[in-house]
């Protein structure tokens, strides 16, 4: 049996739930795994404060250098979120000969290259499966078990918030904002929910995935992401009509040195499998050259599953034939021979308010045909009023044509308003 | 660089995939592995047998010992099927000190114990993801990601022509004779489909996935095993009509020392993901302390998925650290501590035909009760004519008490005939 010492960055909910396993597992662990893992430290800011678990006090410390000092300290597995000071721990633990382990996707999106090269040269392991997508192990999936593949496309729930709202209003046909306050009510949202609902947790999560799956550093600043705040219940039911749901997609594809990363609302058909990932469950949707469509489906928050993916990775960290290197075609901030399309191809969902008089139809759809953009259908519901919606799906376009038609669309006579343009991704 | 030599047995669908991406994807493989895998062997029946690939002709060998007698050979990939001579050549493979990788699950599941200490006492690798839901990695997921949790529960969507099968009886409403007799032209089933829909196909993988889940040797003949010949399209309406669907599911529960293995069809409820698994698709839903529930989804057979799971194998083959050997917790022959239930619980469908005149139904309701069944609804359809279907849908209840009541059933007054029986699971 191997005896490994570890030190905890953090008790909050992760930190927590580590800790329950690795004491309360202690036993079964050791049986199956042969490994005995003993938390020597956790480094908390307030040695005082109440916990929701129990623990010998002695372990806590509020100092980081006890724990970089003692060279008992194999692993360090750190749960505490942002990046300052984390960065600079994990930074200071590797150079110091200490695995890390960290489910802090901000750092990891934002410094993997630089710290994937401290931990090459200092001989340890960096693990960091939490901070993508929870208890689902879908980073270790694509080093591990895709080795035979060229990942051709990625395409993730991977927010557990916005999933949740979006599950709820098409369910319940409730709007956005009646949703969004239940949400925070019932924990499910942050007071301020910007992270989540504008797409920011979602992009540095793809910038870990994309990374990975398509070994180029994928940098958060080239990634396009827009967020759920401007999706109406109006365009969930339509969606519905025609047989799609609506959900915040992460979404990644690599053709030959061409990669797109975008996070955005998208319809997709209600017979793929993702579109059945309701509520705060995850999942990530992988093309590979031979394994075709492969999906991971869990939880992809909250302690006890992200512990789970966090005790995982200390487990593997405890043998250095675990220590996975990720080999990067392009540098940080100098991606060499690799385009970020921006002018990504799919179909376009659009609604605009219009002027019900004849016309203006004939007018719009000039404007889509002059910027090379063809129409799949056209519906005009709703009573005969003054103003009116029109619903378009267009063929597959390109993200360019389409925003100038938007544009042209703004000034052309009968238009009143551009509702909603929500994508659509049908060869999933 | 590492350069590796491997030898493959047998060059049918599996084979023939596996050298397609060892030598097209050959670059690839070095580039991000760093591993040079070069197919020096493979062993066919006859060599001048045409091929679906190319290959150089030299390589093709009818003589096993010539490839075990090559200390140049490191890993041998057995894509035989069968017992027999596979069994003989996996094993003179580990005894010469050779990794082996097989896609062979009748093998693994007849003989894994006995493998793994070979395995072990060689210092050589035994790997078979491929054995079990062919591009899924559903095993080493099991072993290198779930290390912190205790499994409770497994089920799988394991058998490709049966959720075929049943995908299309539910989509169309066509018969199983029917739906067999174009699967068996399409493909999807075999001239002789018995080892498919009689359940036997996902016995072998449920062994493998339920031993290794648990750490308990799981005989194929502890496991209960129901095919899919007797289920009617007027069950499956049924089921419809009550939101479930059937599955063939290849059930593993454990509760503390007791084991519960079992397939045949279920009803499961349709809002669950095993739900929208359809076609020739395959999914295994685990359940863990942690993690809680945790779905893989993807293509359970075919060339390429399956050649991805070998090829996956042979890279982690080429580096003793991946080898891994499990635990069992009880012997081959005699499980120790263990009690593989056979008297477990869940709720019951049952079609009876019946008599229709009064005190019929009240006659059956008290059979179920003297049996301890309690029952959930009773639905009466068909127009009022001699002979009608009662559907019973029991609570929770003992297999063994259900089974009983079904046998006094059969000499009740007014009950023709029992016409069907099927499991449902809520709880998933």
């Amino acid at each position: 049996m191997k005896k490994v010492k570890i030190a905890l960055l953090g008790l909050g909910n992760v930190g927590g739930g580590v800790y329950r396993i690795l004491t309360e597992d202690k036993k079964s662990i050791i049986h199956r795994e042969g490994i005995d893992c003993e938390v020597k430290y956790i480094l908390v800011r307030d040695k005082n404060k109440k916990r929701d678990i129990e623990f010998p006090k002695e372990i806590l410390t509020d100092s980081f250098d006890e724990i970089i000092n003692d060279d008992e300290i194999e692993i360090v597995a750190e749960f505490m979120g942002g990046v300052t000071p984390a960065k600079e721990y994990i930074l200071k633990s590797l150079k110091r000969g200490k695995s890390v382990v960290t489910a802090n996707k901000e750092v990891i999106a934002k410094y993997w290259p630089d710290l994937n090269e401290v931990a090459k040269s200092n001989n340890v392991g960096l693990f960091f499966e939490p901070s993508v997508a929870g208890g689902i192990p879908v980073l270790k999936t694509l080093w591990g078990s895709m080795q035979a593949n060229n990942i051709e496309s990625i395409y993730g729930i991977i927010n557990g918030t916005t999933n949740y709202i979006l599950s709820r209003m098409t369910d319940e046909g409730k709007s956005y904002d009646d949703v969004l306050k239940d949400a925070q009510s019932l924990g499910f949202a942050e007071a301020d929910p910007s992270s989540d609902v504008e797409g920011y947790d979602a992009m540095y999560k793809l910038s870990i995935l994309s990374s990975l799956a398509f070994h180029a550093k994928v940098p958060v600043e080239y990634i396009y992401h827009e967020g759920i705040t401007n999706i109406s219940s109006e365009d969930i039911d339509y969606a519905k009509e025609l047989g799609y749901v609506i959900k915040l997609l992460a979404i990644g594809k690599k053709q030959d040195h061409t990669l797109e990363v975008r996070v955005h609302p998208t319809m997709i058909k209600n017979a793929h499998p993702l579109a059945s990932v309701s509520g705060a469950y995850n999942a990530v949707f992988i093309k590979g050259s031979a394994v075709g469509g492969l999906m991971l489906y869990g939880q992809g928050a909250g302690r006890m599953p992200t512990a789970s993916a966090a005790v995982s990775d200390i487990i593997s960290a405890c043998n250095p034939a675990n220590f996975y290197y990720t080999t990067f075609e392009n540098t940080y901030n100098l991606p060499k021979d690799l385009i970020f399309q921006n002018n990504w191809e799919c179909g376009y969902y659009i609604r605009i308010m219009v002027r019900d008089k004849p016309g203006v139809l004939s007018n719009i759809a000039g404007v889509f045909g002059k910027n090379d953009v063809s129409i799949a259908s056209v519906i005009q519901t709703g009573r005969r009023e003054d103003i009116v919606p029109l619903r378009i799906i267009t063929h597959s376009a390109k993200e360019i044509s389409v925003k100038k038609a938007i544009e042209d669309l703004k000034y052309s006579e009968g238009v009143i308003e551009i509702g909603s343009l929500i994508r659509v991704e049908d060869d999933i």
